[in-house]
């Protein structure tokens, strides 16, 4: 979990040198992306020396040279294939989502259990569950995206590491078991939500 | 942040006390609900308690009884009312998302920028950003969900704030700068898979 925090502290820092770099500046400080995200100067020099970057010697970081480090740790260089399974409303919306073209990351596949989304000669097509493992195998997919109901996540996860995927996004609020060589990562949105309310009704509303 | 973790937490216990009801489960021990979330049980406890939840003299919790008190906590015994702002892909396909409904979650009113998203007499209307204040008054409402392009978000939180609402749910990646009696939760789609990319391809790939 240290690390994954760590990548999304770098994923943050990443968005802020976009912005600055589109503002104009070349050099940036510690001091200032700290401010920026919200971390301290120290943490941000922490986290840039744990993924291998230095600063100058005068103090400060270059801008340019920053981003295209950093892009270069996400292998940015190259496209990340990915594949989805559930095109329910939220999946399907995940296939139309512009901001993953940016960040080099494209759904190449989609799955589902409903033959009448299957479509196999359009830019992301739909594939039966059945053709699962020759479709990752295949494209050599590592990583997929489920957008499934509660009730089949834990079996479509299944599914999916037997077929070879090492690294799973999961938009159930459902606790999924899987083998230690995988990685998951969960987002649920009626959680976040719910977690919301609550503090805008209890913690900070009183 | 240690709040927020906490009620995450919470609301992954009813996940699994829902489904463990299902099952045919009466009484739940915390070692049980620990192992099925990930936790330590002494972990469920201090949560627990924390929210005034307290187990049966001879040790255990009745499903049914803390599903009761844990639904309190979270006021599920009223719709909550949540605005939506951005009606794009994401934010569409969130005005449909059917796991609201069970967590009594309802989107009320959405707001775009683009005229020929608006719909007044529909489900869930559609209204211009000029209307945001008064709709956010008459409804009542004190949560919001935004969906707009990253550029867009930190102008759309702070219209949001001024028109009264004090939790926010946002889709960027972007770090918003909010006052302090704002709560605003993050969820980078983005960030989360380039952060298991990251992960697939370095950390479990070695």
């Amino acid at each position: 979990m240290a690390i994954s925090k760590n990548i999304n502290r770098l994923l943050g820092y990443r968005s802020l040198l976009v912005k600055m770099q589109d503002l104009g500046f070349e050099t940036i400080y510690s001091y200032n992306l700290g401010k920026e995200a919200g971390v301290s100067p120290e943490q941000v020099r922490k986290d840039f020396s744990q993924f291998g970057i230095k600063g100058k010697k005068k103090g400060g970081y270059n801008v340019i040279e920053l981003l295209f480090t950093i892009n270069n740790i996400f292998r940015k260089d190259e496209l990340q294939n990915v594949i989805l399974v559930g095109m329910g409303n939220i999946g399907h919306s995940l296939t139309k989502y512009r901001g993953f073209k940016n960040r080099m990351i494209k759904i190449v596949a989609t799955f589902d259990i409903d033959p009448s989304k299957y479509r196999k000669k359009c830019p992301v097509p739909c594939y039966p569950m059945e053709e699962l493992e020759a479709v990752v195998t295949d494209l050599d997919v590592k990583t997929a995206i489920v957008s499934v109901p509660d009730s089949a996540v834990q079996e479509v996860c299944d599914q999916l590491i037997a077929a070879g995927i090492l690294g799973i996004l999961s938009f159930a609020p459902t606790n999924i078991k899987v083998p230690p060589h995988i990685t998951i990562n969960n987002i649920s949105i009626s959680h976040e939500l719910e977690s919301l309310i609550y503090q805008t009704l209890h913690v900070k509303g009183d």
